[in-house]
């Protein structure tokens, strides 16, 4: 684990970190990009919920991983758990189930836990890792509310253990990119963002149409990474939303919502313009306007083939395509081992979820919503 | 003038054809593209208001027109009527000012008004164009509220008279593809459709920023375009909308909208999602959402340079820079040596303004807002 007084330091200087996290983050990115650190040893990584993300993109990123290892699986399949043991040569111990998983307290070989559940399940998880002393690397969206996410944090804190949030696009190149030609007004202050992401969803009995699991629709679930854009290309927090939904199923969308259209407005004036939907497919973009020139991607938040451009001929926006689940959580693993705080944090997935709500709330009130701070 | 027989067809095939107007003033287009029709005479037509606009395009343009010529000029400076005699060799009686405009009642010559004064003397000027005889070519936007349209519309079709509305795009070739693929389904139903169109205004002492003359800001000016731009790819009017207004100059634009960013709700469940700004410049695009694909285009709405696209490498969408002004004369003026009902008529103005005060409403409430019908 890290050293306790350097986890202290952490805590000490919480606030303005936050204010500058994608500064800060960046920086500290740069560097690690420069010069790979020394490995020095693995962080142990359990995954919880052994679903398509967990088989088709996180455990084979962990077998990529230059300082985390799969070292366990918490699953409520018996049958899924035979595959995993036998496909990543798992011991039986090492295979825990929703009921016994409180028992990771006394496994010392798990460092970090990997909350992949339903949306619905992230804040009991995280609370019960973090109360066997792990830390919490925990799938966007980071919970089902803010409340639940300053639970999340606080019971984090409480146990001097990290949480880290599972938005990739913050370490991709394309996207630290876009932050450095926003924060270093490349083309000008960054003066609008439009930004929309959504796909066709197929499957009408899946968790993700259920409410209680899903925590809501297409805004929890692909949306925020519309918001987030809009986030750190702005480098503010929204102060207010206006939101307009639609459904064309109204029986599939029973409990969460299809297609979300909405505006936001930041302090400095700027504003943004999003949209998430379940109900079809190539919404999947970002642009930005500063007021000398602009720039974006599409796609801009699938796993392959992100694409940047700009209104400048002369200002390139291409880098390789990277793994993005193994950026994270090298980032993670790495941060634990030297005792710094990692970004994108619980603080980070906290704001987001304050957005989502002022837009839900925006949505039942017919209203104009201010943001929660 | 066009014999009165015809124009009374048009009038009781109004209902069903303001229903398909785009569907059929694009089949008439069609026809005429293929075969230009003959030219039987020219329409005589008569500029109010001469601005940049009446001086750099369309004065130039009706030097080009097959179907129409300038005749005369209505001006409030006595110094610009001079210029114009001059360069256009006008006599000295075709030169009107805006007290004695009026006495065009007497001028066989003139067969058309081209309303290009402030958005605030539009009504005034149609009205008093239509009790001379006049058929009456009106700028966008239409006028300064719903209401003005109305009386506009009434007052034109009580003097057997037409009434076009000058919006460019809706005869510019590209945005015939744009609403042929929106039509045909090229890409699918239209799901969505993201437009801006806004720039950064200079001259704080212009008309633009006076509510009197302008009604409105860049919603009024420019905010139009895109809105026009997801009524005909939707095909759809909008029934709901919720906007927000930024400010960042409370100075400048004390009297008028700065920024807008609004969403339209369709009754298919089609979304809209539009900027308009006098703040920055860059904006000025559309993306439609089908269900099988997309397209755009950006630059969209300006004189020059338009430039289309589509998520299909085997669909082009690029097509020969055309004259939008000597376009929308030669149209209006052929459908009334023809004696056929033209479009964009008063009836399109007029829901244009229904959706603008339903934006303006409900920056005003904070609410949601149903738009008029």
């Amino acid at each position: 684990m890290e050293p306790a007084a350097s986890f202290s330091l952490m805590k000490t200087t919480r606030r303005p970190f936050i204010k500058t996290a994608v500064g800060a983050s960046l920086a500290t990115l740069a560097a690690h990009a420069d010069v790979p650190p020394p490995v020095t040893r693995k962080l142990g990584w359990a995954l919880v919920g052994l679903g398509s993300l967990s088989t088709h993109q996180i455990a084979p990123a962990l077998e990529k991983s230059r300082h985390g290892k799969l070292v366990a699986v918490v699953t409520g399949s018996p049958g899924k758990g035979v595959q995993w043991r036998e496909k990543y040569g798992l011991a039986e111990d090492k295979v825990y189930t929703y009921e016994t998983f409180d028992r990771i307290i006394d496994d010392p070989s798990i460092d970090v836990v990997y909350i992949v559940l339903h949306n619905g399940m992230h804040h009991e998880f995280t609370l019960r890792a973090a109360k066997a002393g792990k830390h919490v690397f925990c799938e966007k969206p980071m919970a089902n509310s803010a409340n639940e996410c300053r639970e999340m944090i606080a019971a984090c804190e409480a146990a001097k253990r990290q949480l880290g949030i599972g938005y990739r696009c913050q370490r991709e190149l394309h996207h630290r990119e876009a932050m450095r030609f926003a924060r270093e007004k490349v083309f000008g202050p960054i003066q609008h963002v439009d930004a929309g992401f959504g796909f066709a969803i197929g499957d009408p009995t899946q968790w993700r149409l259920r409410k209680k699991l899903a925590g809501g629709g297409a805004m929890m679930d692909v949306g925020v990474y519309a918001l987030q854009a809009c986030r750190y290309l702005t480098g503010e927090e929204p102060v207010e939303v206006v939101a307009l939904e639609t459904k064309t199923d109204p029986v599939k969308f029973a409990e969460v919502d299809e297609t979300i259209a909405w505006s936001m407005r930041f302090p400095s004036g700027a504003t943004a313009s999003c949209l998430t939907t379940y109900h079809f497919n190539g919404r999947d973009d970002f642009t930005a306007y500063g007021t000398k020139g602009r720039f974006g991607m599409r796609p801009a938040y699938g796993y392959t083939g992100l694409t940047g451009w700009t209104s400048d001929p002369k200002i390139p926006f291409t880098f390789p395509q990277t793994d993005h689940f193994v950026t994270e959580m090298d980032a993670f693993s790495l941060a634990i081992i030297e005792g710094k705080p990692f970004e994108p944090s619980g603080a980070e997935g906290l704001r987001d979820l304050l957005v989502v709500e002022a837009v839900y709330r925006s949505i039942a009130s017919g209203k104009k919503e201010t943001v929660e701070s």
